[in-house]
């Protein structure tokens, strides 16, 4: 018996579970009526289907993600850092729709006021908040892999900093859009992806020079399309969980599906141990956003 | 009184001088026959269309760059560093064309055994050479901004190494197809390419996450699209300057057009000299290799 909807909506999936009392999944479905998607005066259809498929019609609906941007369909406020789950569930925004509560939950945002560089997140805080639940802990550095990876540090039960690394943007726009795009393959050779990573930190200047050398050594003694992709992908992995992580911490990984994998390779390769955090921490953010709003 | 013909042949652009047997150009033609247009039964043509704008039918021809690629008319060899003008002239190749000599010179390559990072030039040899002309010298750091910006090391008249920098790549890349895209906009506030140009070196990972910064500081705080573009290039052509340039060392600047004068500004930013080059480097290069060959 469900009780309400937790909907995860990004840029490209929209991830909608329903729910039941005790905060469990009881159903979920994913379309891929993202940001990019939907129109906006489409969210609203969107959600509807989604609603209808789970057999879900009437119940409230709690929300994260992108769909609370400013692209999205209305914007939600960021909490500033340092933030609790409460303070990210009281400034939740109510999508303008009949019947029952539609709320959006709020981002979270650092260096509004330019005392640390500016960051901002839009659904990792919910993931964050389910996976201290789920794990039973209320501080550690958790770590979201993404197009943009997600690095929290949380004390007390609060978000206190964040850095977003593009590492997946840049390998991407690096793979398709510079002279690397006629030798580079899918990121699939894991073997080379793992040579790939490395601990030693890289300069940015000689990085730029490094992957040159990629298409040069291509030119003059050939390469393998995938592996150099793989190779480049592990660089830039590494780089930034280099970059990341200090020395002794033991990051707790969030997130799910093939870019969960990568990092936890990328981990091993470091011989760096991580705490796996379940797969499902996005839902279980949403049920305590639920239990907050007191619907369950 | 023309007595042969050199072409500066790019990926974009193809620049032809007819040149006197004094080595001084006498006329020129600039035409979009790039590579990139030109078609591989098109190169023949292309070279007949500058040479009638040259009044010019006949003569031989000296060529340098990317039309001697794989990609080019005629795929001419790299000579190993450490590489000697007489080398580059010495492995050029022929174009087929019937009547007068029409050669396109070697490129450069290091690294092939691996014992350095392979690295591979085409075209900048000649303006190296050209340049050691020019300024009577037979060693020094020659930078080369372009796309691709090449660092050389000259010793003894001879590359003795040098490495490519695709930070111009890079940042097109950056700027059109990541998530910065939509807050992007040209390079062209000097002021803040200014602030963008640093000399402590940057770490690839943070780098990462101060790109994304940028992002989040137009959405908290907002910024000018120019000025982001501006300091961002700014930041990268610093960290590859900082990364290529030794402590005391003065480079001898070589090429042309807006983007020598991004790098001038950068040197400024940085409060490091440079020595300059004239602008008509490739044309004296190819004097030299008409001189070598016994045209003129």
């Amino acid at each position: 018996m469900g009780a309400f909807v937790g909907v995860d909506w990004g840029t490209t999936r929209l991830r909608a579970h329903l729910m039941d009392k005790e905060g469990a999944v009881v159903g979920t479905v994913e379309t891929d009526d993202g940001l990019m998607a939907a129109r906006p005066d489409g969210f609203a259809g969107a959600l509807e289907r989604a609603r209808e498929k789970l057999d879900a019609p009437g119940l409230p609906v709690a929300m994260s993600g992108m769909v609370g941007s400013r692209q999205g369909w209305v914007e939600a406020p960021y909490a500033d850092c340092p933030a609790s789950f409460a303070a990210i569930a009281d400034h939740a925004v109510a999508a303008p729709v009949n019947g029952a509560d539609v709320l959006i939950l709020a981002g979270v945002a650092q260096g509004r006021d330019g005392s640390v560089p500016a960051d901002v997140m839009r659904g990792e805080e919910t993931e964050i908040a389910g996976a201290m639940a789920a794990l039973g802990v209320a501080e550690g550095v958790f770590v979201l892999p993404g197009t943009h990876t997600k690095w929290a540090r949380v004390e007390d039960g609060r978000i206190t900093g964040f850095r977003t690394f593009m590492t997946g943007d840049v390998f991407a726009a690096l793979k398709g859009h510079t002279v690397l795009s006629a030798m580079m393959g899918e990121p699939t050779d894991w073997t080379a992806f793992g040579a790939g990573v490395r601990a030693d930190p890289i300069d940015l200047g000689d990085a730029m020079a490094e992957f040159f050398s990629l298409r040069a050594e291509a030119l003059l003694v050939g390469s393998n399309p995938d592996a150099a992709a793989s190779r480049l992908s592990g660089r830039l992995i590494g780089a930034e969980i280099s970059a990341a992580l200090g020395a002794g911490e033991q990051p707790i990984l969030v997130g799910s599906g093939a870019i969960r994998g990568a990092y936890e390779r990328a981990f091993a390769a470091l011989d760096r141990d991580i705490v796996p955090a379940p797969q499902d921490c996005a839902a279980r953010g949403l049920a305590l956003a639920a239990r907050y709003w007191g619907w369950i």
